[in-house]
């Protein structure tokens, strides 16, 4: 190549836009996690006769050093190192020369090492982010608990459909959290394999031990394939994917929260310290949190999907589009899910069903008519089909009239019914008043899954018995790390003082 | 409502814009789903008491009739029943009345009739799907162990890095598309829930069995929460959300492929039989089965996302946003996955590494140098720093001198040493040349992941194991519905022949 | 290469996946397209000296002859041509020998051939689309101004919060939906630049007459830059873009009209003739259009997106990425957009504001207070922000007491006056009353762009100048492709008449 | 509403997760845009007489004493005040009394100033895109017009099609980039519609003029519906889609910058300002950049994509959805673009072709042999498809003898001719070997939008006037905004003094 190239590197563009950037994210987010592979490395190294004892205890000494002495604020990027990764090989070699500091990096890569770090942060983010939905889960349930006898309308396109409870509902989405939770656990496995030892992309021949390494760093084990551990990103990707589902159904159920707030519904009522006023519009009262939490849900999904973009058609082999950037772009997502979570629990524990208002419309929509009709099939002995025919009649008869259906006579009922059936009908008003009711509809809907006391109680067994097990697998995911911190930190105490 | 309507239900641009084409989805698609869960509804009212065995029987032989008579040519859309459904229940009732035909809807509803009939036809093309990954991953598999030894350029950043085997590259994919299936097999364990018996939402009051209803269609359990059942949509969003991910990371794959097809590099050579010409350029070779792969792999993540948008910002207990429609549009993801699967694993099975250029280009890019930098630290007792300084200055010499590595006198290397160490290297040239070979650089990386034959053979053996177990599951998955099926059917014909 | 290969092209699973559906993609969206330009082709060479008169009479009756004797139905891809245009070559050559039929791929390539194919079928489509949506918000337009007097109830963060006019409201959808015409109108401008003449990438040494070529298909003008003719694919991303923003602008519109017909709400009411009922549930009346319509919105938006992702990261100068595949997946955009506009056109046609309702929603909410503050400013001579405080304060007291704006007695007002400003109030109980009337509200609101008479006809005459605008461009458009048609039929049959 | 709150307003979890990092952004982002505003107000009130000159005088005053003595850093939201717009209005109330300070807000509401902040704000960051995106351009085009001899290889399908000049190629990519600019224009329109005086939604009864206060704060002019001024968000969708587009579109050309820049390929030399190393790989040189400006553009995509799924499917009059948070999530999308346009200028001004290698590859790939067809058409008079079959064999012949196109003997051409078409050859070798020379290729593809030098400098004749013209488009627009700036800072000033 005979191209004369005039400028040293970096090009002050490339500075500018790309390395200082990257550089204030490795300070900000990933600097601790270097280091902490830095000090594993030692100890391998060590272990495997890669370094002595002096040696390693001489690196870890200086890197300990080197921790202490950094001063964030004023480390700035000037180019004179390609990056974080550099600036700290020439601490290093500052201070032991390079003759023993440039042992540390026997038989590993910015490669393996990039990826490792990414891995350390998303499982120390992952942790977090299950704790707290484990949390709002359990928010949840507690106000399900609290709230499984009290009646709410049961909508279906947008149109009230069937009473059922507040416990009921909500059960309805803690268990899509559960399931939501399952897919970001299933995702976190992936995230739980160490790429060290990988190197560049085939290992070295150096004969490390990964597994111990996956075991320092506190890892389930070591991702298998090498050239895997540096190109196959689906650790991020399949994060992300999962995240994104826990947004989009976390903003169809505040939809839901949309529509209950609205004045003309108003089943739910928003107490005034989540309630925003108008500058002009003096009767205002908008519960604007809800729409705050559909943003967030939005944002968030969209920022998981900007990562999946990222790596959309990039070869299986170029790596930086899986890298530091992109990295902490999706961290913006997590975030957005803190935010998301906490503010949609703290509502959810304010929030109170307006029950006198839900009463009135369950009799304004005429929404247990689906319950006479199957009494109508148990007590007349009639089809059900038969039997919605009557019931639908009554309706027409209902709306026509501008009535509500305590407001319909009886006489009404059995004039349809004799009419539609050809003989009178069996049931007593007092059966007809009964039937009617939102008590009766949802006491007698006993079946798995139902709204009656009964499966209801038995659902929130099932999920409290649910989230007690997925509480003990994030903290067996959280304490493998924190536990492997503790241990890398006895031994780097150890090597140092061993001296 | 005092507002009149004259004109009757359907409105003719309503029909035209919606009702007809769903129609046409059911009875291209659904209907016989629909068909077989009224014989599993007939036959569980029946044990549950709700019909006579002479009303089952009078229902399940009409049924029968109804399909045999169908005519789905000639069946338009009138406007005449509301949809597929009440074209049905209208034809039971022409044929037995509505006091018996009435009965069969008894603690149903459309809605829980909807969703299970899209779950069963996904997990007839999950099962499918599943089932073709797994012959193409199987087809890879066979190639990996054939090529085990042959050697390629793996790169990282565009640029040619390091040699490897063909076999330990394909190997990654691999290892990455058994986890691409661990996540589909994931996201069908919820399509496996059975909706029936939520009715509308809220369960019915007649203590139907939730869990015969599933074994009888051959679902895994019930879905637990009633309107959960027919609201959380998770199981479209689940199984999309997988399946996306396998086609971004198919398509990174082939971007690969892409690049080592490309006449300058040309590591692929692509057989005549997927080379399309020019119809103007007389020399061109166009392997644009992989240009259609890369397409198929964006075609296909945009159609699973099209799912996901739609239930974007839909209220939890709006559905219609994930039915019929929807539902139908998902359908062309799993075609799409079918024609990338199939052709990949043909494509895959054909093409050939084509040695004497990848040799060529291993000499000319001279990426066997990180080597020769691990050799040094061993044979000469220097840190890995300094040897990859040698290694640099060396690179540096051949890449000015226009030079390909095997041309670069061994008075080079010499020189540099003894530059840089301050003393003469102890290596002769004949381990000199040795250290810089492809089949030297490969044979000693034999670390858990890496590329020499023994790990790689573990590697292997791994996967052989993996997707046999996943075989298993999916054929557990497929055959739980396919026993059901026919159990179905004995039972069905059992009382109809017991008149 | 020495590399042998045994197989013919094409491979059976190449052929399956991708060559035979391409085919059958070709005959059913773009044959007529590939026959026109091979008919303008023969033209432009006989102009150009490049076929002889004779020449040119011969290939022009040979492919009339193939269009007339061509079946479709039995044509079907067998691998002996590459392609449709292979084959319809080698039915040229049968006919007339390759020394004739040879010519008329003089200058010209596959690769101008195929996207000037497609910008023809996109041409098409954009009319029809461009069309149905003048249409549409013509019919918006006519319901507007019908209804520019009657009330209804604005909303904001889901809240009633003024009171406004029907017409005044679809104004704002109406103004939006101009301007998405516009961006779709803006896009069409690079459809209607000509491919042709750039042949596979950089011309060619035969001088033909570009802008010739494209006045003979009925473009605008030539593309310019030839590489960018057959790779620069921004006139399917600029369209699929811009209609994306339309199906998510409606789509927005469409949530509003949900709100607005639920059961509570329930200002608008949807006549039965798009009203579908429940199988169980007796009196629901579900107005699941707008359900559709919504669905319709977010499919149409995933299917445009599903066009740039295709693009998204593919090489410039690689092509398949925007051909066939892709051209034809974004025709299910411009379905989904007719189904959309025309059904969303025949909904607003038909639904009916519910003004008892509005009105009594008007009082229960008190969204005229707000007009109260600006009339006390003016009667007052206080200052905004104490007048809003007055009203404000007439606010609480109005829920606290859970009365209507038309319940409070005019003495609270008078009260809360005197008690915040320190001395009474000047207005009268009449004009108390006065102020708070819906009427007034809108009465006085005569600033541009409100909801008064004036200013709204005034609107309305701008948007029917708009459109009668927008109209003449579509004709424009339309027009020179169908003229050149004509034109182009005519000097064909000149032409073949000729001999 | 009967229910009893007991906690104030804001609650605590609703200030940490919004409003306080909505009050820091409106510090960070938007502050000073709504002083202005409040400035404008308060000259279009006294202008209108709604204000006396010495109110405004007094409040204009104070507004610049709240703007001196405001203290960014430690002005922390408290949750006294709903946002900053109340903080304003309480800083001015104490300096003023509620008596005058409270008229600045006659006529408005934070509904229409908030999206004239976020409109103002776009002008801003769109004036400085646009500049940026000339000066991009520009630099192609210097770039372009220095290179328009110089002879690379155009791909198509990933493989080396014909030659052309870099100058054509470039020219491809600013026509392209050309058409982003006048996307991003068009919608830019769309932003300079002034939103004031749409007060909540529908005007108020003041008869402010607000073409005046477009006037005042520099727009083109008032958005006309009152209701679409705060509700219909395309102005940020718009936006955004078209910025995506320049993002996709930057993308492919990046990835053609990938491939050229490959080793293999290496058409493209990256100086080492650029380039990065490896830690491990001595001979490794990775042009990272390319792959960050992949990246970016990726990102960037996603970004504004973030902004329309924030709109998609929330109703048309909520509005929070498109507000300050995605206001500032967008933001992002134009640092993005900053930093491509930046980087991918400087890179392009910095790299070199190769020539050596061009020509090397250009003579192996015989990728003039499309010529040589076109010169037997000429110079043979025999039909295209005749031509290039000759000169497709001599290609197959080419490729079976491993040669180049030069080695090619002339004895091999006039062999196939001779058999294809049944006589001698008239080209002579001095012909033969001119007619596949890349000069010789590229001067005679003199049709507009060629690679010949007239045409090309006739494209960059037109370019340069295209981007000149734009250039005088950016600059109205932007001193649109300047000027009136300037010139209500000298009305303020005057009014201040007039005191």
């Amino acid at each position: 190549m005979s191209i004369a190239d005039d400028e040293k590197f970096p090009a002050r563009v490339y500075k500018d836009t790309v390395l200082a950037p990257l550089f204030e994210g490795v300070k900000r987010h990933h600097w601790r996690y270097q280091m902490q592979i830095n000090q594993a490395s030692a100890v391998l190294l060590a272990e495997c006769g890669l370094l002595t004892d002096d040696e390693a205890r001489a690196i870890l000494k200086a890197l300990d050093d080197i921790v202490a002495t950094i001063d964030l604020d004023k480390l700035v990027y000037t180019g004179e190192h390609e990056d974080f990764f550099f600036y700290v090989e020439s601490e290093l070699i500052r201070r032991l020369g390079v003759d023993v500091a440039g042992k540390l990096h026997t038989g590993r890569s910015r490669n393996d090492i990039d990826h490792t770090v990414f891995k350390l942060a998303l499982k120390d983010r992952l942790a977090a982010l299950l704790t707290e939905h484990a949390a709002m889960i359990e928010a949840l349930l507690t106000v399900g608990e609290r709230e499984r006898d009290t009646i709410v309308v049961a909508y279906t396109h947008g149109q009230p459909a069937q009473p059922t409870t507040y416990g009921h509902y909500l059960a309805a989405f803690i268990e899509l959290s559960l399931r939501d939770m399952d897919r970001v656990l299933h995702a976190a496995r992936t995230v739980d394999l160490c790429s060290m030892g990988a190197a560049a992309i085939t290992t070295s021949g150096f004969g490390l031990d990964r597994a111990r390494m996956a075991e320092l760093l506190g890892f389930a084990e070591a991702q298998e394939n090498s050239y895997g551990c540096i190109a196959a990103a689906d650790y991020v990707t399949g994060v992300y994917a999962a995240m994104k589902l826990l947004f989009i159904h976390a903003g169809r159920f505040v939809q839901d929260l949309n529509a209950w707030t609205g004045f003309e519904i108003g089943h739910l009522h928003v107490p005034d310290a989540f309630v925003q006023i108008s500058s002009i519009m003096p009767q205002k009262r908008n519960p604007v949190p809800v729409e705050h939490l559909r943003l967030m849900a939005s944002l968030g999904a969209a920022r998981c999907e900007a990562v999946l973009t990222s790596v959309h058609n990039t070869p299986f082999t170029d790596m930086n589009d899986s890298e530091g950037e992109v990295q902490i772009a999706g961290y913006e997502a997590f975030d957005t899910a803190h935010r998301l979570m906490t503010l949609l629990g703290g509502l959810l524990a304010a929030v109170k069903i307006d029950s006198a208002k839900v009463r009135r419309h369950i009799d304004q929509a005429g929404i247990t008519l689906a319950e006479l009709a199957d009494s109508l099939v148990r007590t007349e002995a009639i089809s059900f089909r038969q039997a919605h025919d009557v019931a639908s009649k009554l309706a027409r008869r209902m709306i026509d009239a501008g009535m509500t259906l305590s407001e319909v006579p009886f006489t009404a009922f059995e004039e349809i019914f004799a009419a539609s059936i050809g003989r009178p009908a069996r049931m007593s008003e007092v059966d007809f008043r009964r039937f009617t009711t939102a008590e009766h509809f949802i006491a007698i809907r006993t079946m798995l899954g139902g709204p009656a006391p009964a499966p209801l109680a038995a659902s929130f067994e099932r999920y409290r018995a649910d989230i007690a097990a997925k509480r003990n697998a994030i903290d067996t995911f959280a304490a493998r790390k924190r536990t492997a911190e503790t241990a890398l930190a006895h031994e780097v105490a150890r090597r140092i003082a061993g001296g």
